[in-house]
Protein backbone atom coordinates (compact mmCIF):
# COMPACT_ATOMS: atom_id res chain seq x y z
CA UNK A 1 0.00 0.00 0.00
CA UNK A 2 1.69 3.55 -1.07
CA UNK A 3 2.24 5.76 1.83
CA UNK A 4 1.33 9.53 1.25
CA UNK A 5 1.36 10.91 4.27
CA UNK A 6 3.65 13.82 4.85
CA UNK A 7 5.83 13.19 7.58
CA UNK A 8 8.04 16.30 9.00
CA UNK A 9 10.30 17.04 11.25
CA UNK A 10 12.23 19.99 13.04
CA UNK A 11 15.68 19.82 14.21
CA UNK A 12 17.07 21.39 17.09
CA UNK A 13 21.32 22.36 17.80
CA UNK A 14 21.42 23.04 21.16
CA UNK A 15 25.10 25.06 21.65
CA UNK A 16 26.82 27.65 22.58
CA UNK A 17 29.64 27.13 20.34
CA UNK A 18 27.57 27.19 16.71
CA UNK A 19 25.91 30.19 17.56
CA UNK A 20 29.46 32.13 18.13
CA UNK A 21 30.75 30.52 14.82
CA UNK A 22 33.44 28.85 16.62
CA UNK A 23 31.98 24.96 15.38
CA UNK A 24 30.75 24.73 12.25
CA UNK A 25 27.26 22.56 12.47
CA UNK A 26 27.87 19.34 10.05
CA UNK A 27 24.45 17.64 12.14
CA UNK A 28 22.16 19.19 10.15
CA UNK A 29 22.61 18.14 6.90
CA UNK A 30 23.65 14.25 8.22
CA UNK A 31 20.00 14.18 10.22
CA UNK A 32 18.26 15.95 7.04
CA UNK A 33 20.04 13.48 4.09
CA UNK A 34 19.04 10.81 6.53
CA UNK A 35 15.57 11.50 7.08
CA UNK A 36 14.86 12.58 4.07
CA UNK A 37 15.87 8.59 2.86
CA UNK A 38 12.76 7.09 4.86
CA UNK A 39 10.15 9.61 4.27
CA UNK A 40 10.40 12.17 6.58
CA UNK A 41 10.89 15.94 5.35
CA UNK A 42 12.65 18.41 7.34
CA UNK A 43 10.65 21.64 7.67
CA UNK A 44 12.66 23.72 10.11
CA UNK A 45 15.88 24.33 11.98
CA UNK A 46 16.66 25.99 15.36
CA UNK A 47 20.07 26.75 16.69
CA UNK A 48 19.69 28.19 20.44
CA UNK A 49 21.92 28.61 23.20
CA UNK A 50 22.96 26.50 26.34
CA UNK A 51 19.72 28.08 28.46
CA UNK A 52 17.66 25.68 30.47
CA UNK A 53 14.30 28.03 29.67
CA UNK A 54 15.04 28.54 25.87
CA UNK A 55 15.46 24.50 25.51
CA UNK A 56 12.00 23.97 26.94
CA UNK A 57 10.16 26.53 25.54
CA UNK A 58 11.72 26.09 22.05
CA UNK A 59 11.13 22.10 22.48
CA UNK A 60 7.46 22.39 23.75
CA UNK A 61 6.68 24.58 20.76
CA UNK A 62 8.46 22.08 18.13
CA UNK A 63 7.11 19.14 19.35
CA UNK A 64 3.44 20.27 18.94
CA UNK A 65 3.85 21.51 15.35
CA UNK A 66 6.19 18.51 14.11
CA UNK A 67 5.89 14.85 13.64
CA UNK A 68 9.18 14.33 15.12
CA UNK A 69 12.18 16.64 16.67
CA UNK A 70 15.80 15.60 16.58
CA UNK A 71 18.09 17.46 18.95
CA UNK A 72 21.70 17.73 18.95
CA UNK A 73 24.06 18.29 21.70
CA UNK A 74 24.23 19.20 25.42
CA UNK A 75 24.01 15.53 26.58
CA UNK A 76 27.76 14.91 27.87
CA UNK A 77 29.41 14.86 31.38
CA UNK A 78 30.22 18.62 31.86
CA UNK A 79 28.23 21.40 33.57
CA UNK A 80 27.31 22.95 29.84
CA UNK A 81 25.07 19.89 29.35
CA UNK A 82 21.59 20.32 29.60
CA UNK A 83 19.93 18.89 27.52
CA UNK A 84 18.32 15.97 29.78
CA UNK A 85 17.18 17.81 32.60
CA UNK A 86 15.66 20.06 30.12
CA UNK A 87 13.74 17.75 27.86
CA UNK A 88 12.79 16.23 31.67
CA UNK A 89 11.32 19.67 32.93
CA UNK A 90 9.69 19.91 29.05
CA UNK A 91 7.79 17.31 29.79
CA UNK A 92 7.11 17.47 33.46
CA UNK A 93 9.24 13.96 34.17
CA UNK A 94 11.33 13.01 36.75
CA UNK A 95 15.02 13.65 36.31
CA UNK A 96 16.28 10.20 37.35
CA UNK A 97 19.12 7.81 37.20
CA UNK A 98 17.89 5.68 33.89
CA UNK A 99 18.49 2.26 35.38
CA UNK A 100 19.45 0.51 32.02
CA UNK A 101 21.89 3.26 30.90
CA UNK A 102 23.57 3.23 34.04
CA UNK A 103 23.90 -0.88 33.39
CA UNK A 104 25.38 0.01 29.88
CA UNK A 105 28.23 2.48 30.88
CA UNK A 106 28.84 0.63 34.06
CA UNK A 107 29.99 -2.18 31.79
CA UNK A 108 31.68 0.13 29.39
CA UNK A 109 33.75 1.63 31.06
CA UNK A 110 37.25 -0.62 32.82
CA UNK A 111 36.35 -1.04 36.90
CA UNK A 112 36.75 2.51 38.58
CA UNK A 113 36.35 4.82 35.88
CA UNK A 114 32.78 4.54 35.81
CA UNK A 115 33.23 7.76 37.86
CA UNK A 116 31.11 10.81 38.88
CA UNK A 117 30.97 13.05 35.79
CA UNK A 118 30.30 9.59 33.33
CA UNK A 119 27.53 9.21 35.78
CA UNK A 120 26.04 12.29 34.96
CA UNK A 121 25.54 10.93 31.53
CA UNK A 122 22.64 8.21 32.89
CA UNK A 123 20.53 11.06 34.50
CA UNK A 124 17.47 11.41 31.93
CA UNK A 125 13.93 11.80 31.94
CA UNK A 126 12.08 8.93 33.83
CA UNK A 127 11.47 6.14 31.64
CA UNK A 128 12.94 7.48 28.58
CA UNK A 129 13.89 5.40 25.38
CA UNK A 130 17.30 4.45 24.82
CA UNK A 131 18.97 5.40 21.72
CA UNK A 132 22.28 2.75 21.74
CA UNK A 133 25.51 4.58 21.07
CA UNK A 134 27.91 2.21 19.16
CA UNK A 135 30.95 4.52 19.04
CA UNK A 136 31.65 6.06 22.69
CA UNK A 137 28.97 3.67 25.24
CA UNK A 138 26.83 7.15 26.21
CA UNK A 139 22.95 6.03 25.21
CA UNK A 140 21.00 9.16 23.58
CA UNK A 141 17.43 8.86 24.93
CA UNK A 142 13.70 9.56 23.12
CA UNK A 143 10.19 10.56 24.81
CA UNK A 144 7.48 10.57 22.79
CA UNK A 145 8.28 12.41 19.87
CA UNK A 146 11.46 14.32 21.07
CA UNK A 147 15.13 12.05 19.91
CA UNK A 148 17.75 13.18 21.93
CA UNK A 149 21.42 12.70 19.96
CA UNK A 150 25.04 13.75 20.84
CA UNK A 151 26.36 16.72 19.54
CA UNK A 152 29.94 14.83 17.88
CA UNK A 153 29.36 14.12 14.59
CA UNK A 154 30.45 10.91 14.11
CA UNK A 155 28.64 9.50 17.36
CA UNK A 156 25.88 11.02 16.07
CA UNK A 157 26.00 9.32 12.58
CA UNK A 158 26.61 6.27 14.27
CA UNK A 159 23.49 6.28 16.40
CA UNK A 160 21.29 7.16 13.18
CA UNK A 161 21.01 3.65 11.89
CA UNK A 162 19.47 2.08 15.06
CA UNK A 163 16.71 4.54 15.15
CA UNK A 164 14.98 3.61 12.03
CA UNK A 165 12.58 1.70 13.20
CA UNK A 166 11.51 3.88 15.26
CA UNK A 167 10.38 6.50 13.16
CA UNK A 168 7.62 6.01 10.56
CA UNK A 169 7.91 7.69 7.69
CA UNK A 170 5.59 8.81 4.42
CA UNK A 171 6.77 7.85 0.47
CA UNK A 172 11.05 8.74 0.81
CA UNK A 173 11.57 12.22 -0.92
CA UNK A 174 13.06 11.66 -4.44
CA UNK A 175 15.76 14.17 -5.66
CA UNK A 176 16.92 14.59 -9.24
CA UNK A 177 19.94 17.75 -10.03
CA UNK A 178 20.41 18.78 -13.41
CA UNK A 179 23.29 20.99 -13.95
CA UNK A 180 24.05 23.89 -16.37
CA UNK A 181 26.52 25.87 -18.25
CA UNK A 182 24.46 28.83 -17.58
CA UNK A 183 23.68 31.90 -15.29
CA UNK A 184 20.44 31.96 -13.45
CA UNK A 185 19.06 35.15 -15.31
CA UNK A 186 18.99 33.16 -18.37
CA UNK A 187 16.42 30.39 -17.23
CA UNK A 188 14.91 32.30 -14.75
CA UNK A 189 11.73 32.41 -16.61
CA UNK A 190 11.44 29.48 -18.48
CA UNK A 191 12.07 27.99 -14.50
CA UNK A 192 9.20 30.12 -13.62
CA UNK A 193 7.05 28.61 -15.89
CA UNK A 194 8.25 24.50 -15.61
CA UNK A 195 7.40 25.75 -11.22
CA UNK A 196 3.89 26.74 -12.20
CA UNK A 197 3.26 23.66 -14.67
CA UNK A 198 4.27 21.24 -11.67
CA UNK A 199 2.72 23.20 -8.36
CA UNK A 200 3.10 19.62 -6.24
CA UNK A 201 6.88 19.43 -7.19
CA UNK A 202 10.15 21.56 -5.78
CA UNK A 203 12.39 22.95 -8.14
CA UNK A 204 15.14 24.56 -6.50
CA UNK A 205 17.93 26.66 -8.51
CA UNK A 206 21.18 27.21 -7.03
CA UNK A 207 24.08 29.14 -8.66
CA UNK A 208 27.51 27.32 -8.34
CA UNK A 209 31.26 28.20 -9.10
CA UNK A 210 33.24 25.23 -10.53
CA UNK A 211 37.07 25.47 -11.97
CA UNK A 212 36.71 29.11 -12.33
CA UNK A 213 33.29 28.60 -14.23
CA UNK A 214 29.55 29.73 -13.38
CA UNK A 215 26.68 27.45 -13.55
CA UNK A 216 23.64 26.61 -11.46
CA UNK A 217 21.92 23.42 -10.72
CA UNK A 218 18.55 22.49 -10.82
CA UNK A 219 16.98 20.46 -8.11
CA UNK A 220 13.71 18.92 -8.47
CA UNK A 221 12.11 17.30 -5.39
CA UNK A 222 9.17 14.94 -5.31
CA UNK A 223 7.86 11.60 -3.91
CA UNK A 224 6.75 10.71 -7.13
CA UNK A 225 9.01 9.65 -9.65
CA UNK A 226 6.63 10.10 -12.60
CA UNK A 227 6.72 13.92 -11.23
CA UNK A 228 10.13 14.26 -11.02
CA UNK A 229 10.51 12.63 -15.04
CA UNK A 230 8.09 15.06 -16.30
CA UNK A 231 9.32 18.27 -14.83
CA UNK A 232 12.86 17.33 -16.11
CA UNK A 233 11.78 16.65 -19.30
CA UNK A 234 10.27 20.12 -19.79
CA UNK A 235 13.57 21.79 -18.13
CA UNK A 236 15.41 19.70 -20.71
CA UNK A 237 12.81 21.30 -23.19
CA UNK A 238 14.05 24.65 -22.64
CA UNK A 239 17.93 23.92 -21.83
CA UNK A 240 17.98 22.44 -25.50
CA UNK A 241 16.21 25.17 -27.02
CA UNK A 242 18.08 28.02 -25.45
CA UNK A 243 21.49 25.21 -26.85
CA UNK A 244 22.42 25.39 -22.92
CA UNK A 245 25.19 22.83 -21.69
CA UNK A 246 24.75 20.10 -19.33
CA UNK A 247 27.57 19.74 -17.28
CA UNK A 248 28.62 16.77 -14.59
CA UNK A 249 28.71 17.71 -11.15
CA UNK B 1 32.60 55.28 27.47
CA UNK B 2 32.52 52.08 27.66
CA UNK B 3 29.38 49.96 26.04
CA UNK B 4 27.91 47.85 28.56
CA UNK B 5 24.43 46.71 26.67
CA UNK B 6 24.00 43.54 25.47
CA UNK B 7 22.59 43.44 21.52
CA UNK B 8 21.42 40.63 20.26
CA UNK B 9 21.09 39.21 16.82
CA UNK B 10 19.39 35.98 14.67
CA UNK B 11 20.68 34.74 11.37
CA UNK B 12 17.53 33.45 9.53
CA UNK B 13 18.72 30.94 6.76
CA UNK B 14 15.80 30.58 4.37
CA UNK B 15 16.64 28.22 2.08
CA UNK B 16 15.01 24.78 0.80
CA UNK B 17 18.61 23.25 -0.32
CA UNK B 18 19.57 23.54 3.77
CA UNK B 19 16.68 21.70 4.95
CA UNK B 20 16.95 19.08 2.19
CA UNK B 21 20.74 18.54 3.67
CA UNK B 22 21.75 19.17 -0.17
CA UNK B 23 23.47 22.16 1.09
CA UNK B 24 25.85 22.44 3.93
CA UNK B 25 25.36 26.25 5.67
CA UNK B 26 28.46 28.36 6.20
CA UNK B 27 26.97 31.79 6.15
CA UNK B 28 25.83 31.23 10.08
CA UNK B 29 29.43 31.33 11.02
CA UNK B 30 30.35 33.59 8.92
CA UNK B 31 28.15 36.14 9.65
CA UNK B 32 28.57 34.99 14.09
CA UNK B 33 32.14 35.66 13.65
CA UNK B 34 31.62 39.20 12.45
CA UNK B 35 29.09 40.31 14.66
CA UNK B 36 30.84 38.97 17.50
CA UNK B 37 33.79 40.99 16.58
CA UNK B 38 31.92 44.22 16.93
CA UNK B 39 29.61 43.12 19.86
CA UNK B 40 26.54 41.42 18.60
CA UNK B 41 26.05 37.89 20.23
CA UNK B 42 24.02 35.43 18.04
CA UNK B 43 21.18 33.92 20.36
CA UNK B 44 19.21 32.25 17.85
CA UNK B 45 19.84 30.81 14.23
CA UNK B 46 16.86 29.57 12.29
CA UNK B 47 16.58 27.89 8.90
CA UNK B 48 13.46 28.20 6.91
CA UNK B 49 11.86 26.56 3.78
CA UNK B 50 11.19 28.95 0.86
CA UNK B 51 7.45 29.34 1.67
CA UNK B 52 6.36 33.15 1.99
CA UNK B 53 4.08 32.79 4.88
CA UNK B 54 6.66 31.33 6.62
CA UNK B 55 9.41 33.75 6.03
CA UNK B 56 6.57 36.30 7.15
CA UNK B 57 5.70 35.24 10.11
CA UNK B 58 9.08 34.51 11.27
CA UNK B 59 10.85 37.78 10.60
CA UNK B 60 7.74 39.60 11.87
CA UNK B 61 8.48 37.66 15.11
CA UNK B 62 12.59 37.48 15.26
CA UNK B 63 12.50 41.06 14.68
CA UNK B 64 10.85 42.12 17.74
CA UNK B 65 12.98 39.95 19.88
CA UNK B 66 16.35 40.94 18.92
CA UNK B 67 18.01 43.75 18.21
CA UNK B 68 18.82 42.70 14.28
CA UNK B 69 18.26 40.06 11.82
CA UNK B 70 20.41 38.58 9.44
CA UNK B 71 18.51 37.08 6.38
CA UNK B 72 20.66 35.00 4.00
CA UNK B 73 18.92 33.72 0.80
CA UNK B 74 15.87 34.09 -1.82
CA UNK B 75 17.42 37.35 -3.25
CA UNK B 76 17.98 35.90 -6.60
CA UNK B 77 16.50 36.30 -10.08
CA UNK B 78 14.86 32.78 -9.79
CA UNK B 79 11.09 31.77 -9.32
CA UNK B 80 12.43 30.49 -5.81
CA UNK B 81 13.90 33.47 -4.67
CA UNK B 82 11.04 35.58 -2.46
CA UNK B 83 13.08 36.83 0.10
CA UNK B 84 12.31 40.84 -0.71
CA UNK B 85 8.52 40.37 -1.35
CA UNK B 86 8.20 38.51 1.85
CA UNK B 87 10.15 41.09 3.51
CA UNK B 88 7.89 43.93 1.52
CA UNK B 89 4.70 42.10 3.08
CA UNK B 90 6.01 41.51 6.90
CA UNK B 91 6.78 45.34 7.06
CA UNK B 92 3.68 46.16 5.13
CA UNK B 93 5.51 48.33 2.32
CA UNK B 94 5.35 48.32 -1.48
CA UNK B 95 7.17 45.79 -3.46
CA UNK B 96 8.48 47.47 -5.95
CA UNK B 97 11.76 48.86 -8.15
CA UNK B 98 14.28 50.76 -6.30
CA UNK B 99 15.84 53.39 -8.54
CA UNK B 100 19.40 53.66 -7.06
CA UNK B 101 19.34 49.42 -7.23
CA UNK B 102 18.76 50.23 -10.78
CA UNK B 103 21.18 52.13 -11.70
CA UNK B 104 23.86 49.89 -10.54
CA UNK B 105 22.76 46.79 -12.23
CA UNK B 106 22.30 48.65 -15.63
CA UNK B 107 25.73 49.86 -15.32
CA UNK B 108 27.11 46.29 -13.98
CA UNK B 109 25.67 44.70 -17.01
CA UNK B 110 26.86 45.48 -20.25
CA UNK B 111 24.28 46.55 -22.88
CA UNK B 112 21.86 43.90 -23.35
CA UNK B 113 22.55 41.93 -20.64
CA UNK B 114 20.13 43.63 -18.13
CA UNK B 115 17.52 41.46 -18.75
CA UNK B 116 14.08 40.60 -17.39
CA UNK B 117 15.66 37.87 -14.71
CA UNK B 118 18.52 40.48 -13.91
CA UNK B 119 15.68 42.82 -12.96
CA UNK B 120 14.06 41.06 -10.68
CA UNK B 121 17.06 41.37 -8.16
CA UNK B 122 15.87 45.50 -8.03
CA UNK B 123 12.89 44.59 -6.70
CA UNK B 124 12.69 45.33 -3.11
CA UNK B 125 10.72 47.02 0.16
CA UNK B 126 9.77 50.40 -0.75
CA UNK B 127 12.42 53.34 0.70
CA UNK B 128 14.81 50.35 1.29
CA UNK B 129 18.78 51.05 2.24
CA UNK B 130 20.86 49.31 -0.27
CA UNK B 131 23.73 47.07 1.00
CA UNK B 132 26.59 47.33 -1.56
CA UNK B 133 27.61 43.93 -3.38
CA UNK B 134 31.75 44.45 -4.69
CA UNK B 135 31.45 40.72 -5.77
CA UNK B 136 28.63 40.39 -8.38
CA UNK B 137 26.66 43.85 -8.43
CA UNK B 138 23.11 42.63 -7.01
CA UNK B 139 22.76 44.22 -3.67
CA UNK B 140 21.03 43.45 -0.62
CA UNK B 141 19.09 45.32 1.15
CA UNK B 142 17.76 46.65 5.10
CA UNK B 143 14.60 47.43 6.14
CA UNK B 144 14.66 49.01 10.04
CA UNK B 145 16.65 46.35 11.99
CA UNK B 146 16.38 43.37 9.03
CA UNK B 147 19.48 42.80 7.13
CA UNK B 148 19.05 40.91 3.64
CA UNK B 149 21.79 39.42 1.94
CA UNK B 150 22.35 36.71 -0.32
CA UNK B 151 23.13 32.91 0.19
CA UNK B 152 26.63 32.76 -1.60
CA UNK B 153 28.68 32.30 0.99
CA UNK B 154 31.83 33.82 -1.16
CA UNK B 155 29.17 37.10 -2.19
CA UNK B 156 27.85 37.15 0.98
CA UNK B 157 31.20 37.54 3.25
CA UNK B 158 32.35 40.16 0.77
CA UNK B 159 29.35 42.64 1.72
CA UNK B 160 29.71 42.55 5.50
CA UNK B 161 32.62 45.14 5.34
CA UNK B 162 30.30 47.58 4.20
CA UNK B 163 27.48 46.97 6.81
CA UNK B 164 30.02 48.06 9.76
CA UNK B 165 28.84 51.55 10.43
CA UNK B 166 24.98 50.01 10.16
CA UNK B 167 25.65 48.17 13.32
CA UNK B 168 25.76 49.41 16.78
CA UNK B 169 27.01 46.46 18.97
CA UNK B 170 28.09 46.81 22.30
CA UNK B 171 31.24 45.84 23.96
CA UNK B 172 33.09 42.84 21.65
CA UNK B 173 32.84 39.37 22.53
CA UNK B 174 36.34 37.89 23.74
CA UNK B 175 36.82 34.58 23.93
CA UNK B 176 40.07 32.07 24.80
CA UNK B 177 40.26 28.39 24.59
CA UNK B 178 42.42 26.28 26.64
CA UNK B 179 43.15 22.63 25.24
CA UNK B 180 43.49 19.78 27.51
CA UNK B 181 44.38 15.90 26.59
CA UNK B 182 41.68 14.57 28.98
CA UNK B 183 38.50 13.42 28.58
CA UNK B 184 35.67 15.84 30.12
CA UNK B 185 34.42 13.27 32.85
CA UNK B 186 38.05 13.89 34.30
CA UNK B 187 37.52 17.74 34.30
CA UNK B 188 33.52 17.91 34.66
CA UNK B 189 33.47 18.66 38.12
CA UNK B 190 36.22 21.19 38.08
CA UNK B 191 34.93 23.00 35.60
CA UNK B 192 31.20 23.31 37.29
CA UNK B 193 33.41 24.69 40.18
CA UNK B 194 35.11 27.14 38.04
CA UNK B 195 31.67 28.06 36.43
CA UNK B 196 29.74 28.39 39.51
CA UNK B 197 32.53 31.01 40.77
CA UNK B 198 32.43 32.75 37.45
CA UNK B 199 28.47 32.85 36.90
CA UNK B 200 28.70 35.67 34.36
CA UNK B 201 31.23 34.41 32.10
CA UNK B 202 29.97 31.68 29.44
CA UNK B 203 32.54 28.33 29.96
CA UNK B 204 31.74 26.05 27.43
CA UNK B 205 33.58 22.33 27.16
CA UNK B 206 33.82 20.25 23.70
CA UNK B 207 35.70 17.21 23.12
CA UNK B 208 37.59 17.02 20.18
CA UNK B 209 39.60 13.86 18.41
CA UNK B 210 43.12 14.98 17.02
CA UNK B 211 45.87 12.94 15.68
CA UNK B 212 43.65 9.42 17.63
CA UNK B 213 44.10 11.07 20.53
CA UNK B 214 41.06 12.47 22.54
CA UNK B 215 41.20 16.13 23.83
CA UNK B 216 38.71 18.54 25.20
CA UNK B 217 38.62 21.85 24.50
CA UNK B 218 37.42 24.60 27.30
CA UNK B 219 36.18 28.27 25.71
CA UNK B 220 36.01 31.00 27.97
CA UNK B 221 33.69 33.83 26.91
CA UNK B 222 32.70 37.54 28.10
CA UNK B 223 32.99 41.13 27.45
CA UNK B 224 35.69 41.47 30.44
CA UNK B 225 39.00 40.37 29.56
CA UNK B 226 40.08 40.54 33.31
CA UNK B 227 36.80 38.23 33.96
CA UNK B 228 38.74 35.55 31.21
CA UNK B 229 41.87 35.95 33.01
CA UNK B 230 40.23 35.06 36.23
CA UNK B 231 38.19 32.17 35.09
CA UNK B 232 41.38 31.37 32.83
CA UNK B 233 43.91 31.18 36.24
CA UNK B 234 41.28 28.93 38.14
CA UNK B 235 40.72 26.55 35.57
CA UNK B 236 44.53 25.99 35.14
CA UNK B 237 44.92 25.74 39.25
CA UNK B 238 43.29 22.57 38.82
CA UNK B 239 44.56 21.58 35.37
CA UNK B 240 48.06 21.68 36.96
CA UNK B 241 47.27 20.13 40.06
CA UNK B 242 45.26 16.89 38.30
CA UNK B 243 48.37 16.79 36.23
CA UNK B 244 46.59 17.65 32.61
CA UNK B 245 48.81 18.56 30.11
CA UNK B 246 47.59 21.51 27.89
CA UNK B 247 47.50 21.23 23.53
CA UNK B 248 48.59 23.39 21.32
CA UNK B 249 44.85 23.15 19.11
Amino acid sequence: MKKNTKVNAAILIIGNEILSGRTQDTNTGTIALWLNSIGVKVQEVRVIPDIEETIIETVNHLRKVNDYIFTTGGIGPTHDDITAQSISKAFNLNYEIHKKAFQILESYYKPGEFNEGRQKMVWMPKDAKLILNPTSGAPGFNVENVFCLPGVPSILKSMLGGLKNEIVGGEPILSYTISLRTVESEIAESLTNVQNNNKDVEVGSYPFFQAGKLGVSIVIRSEDQSKIDTCNSQILSFVNEKKIEIVDR
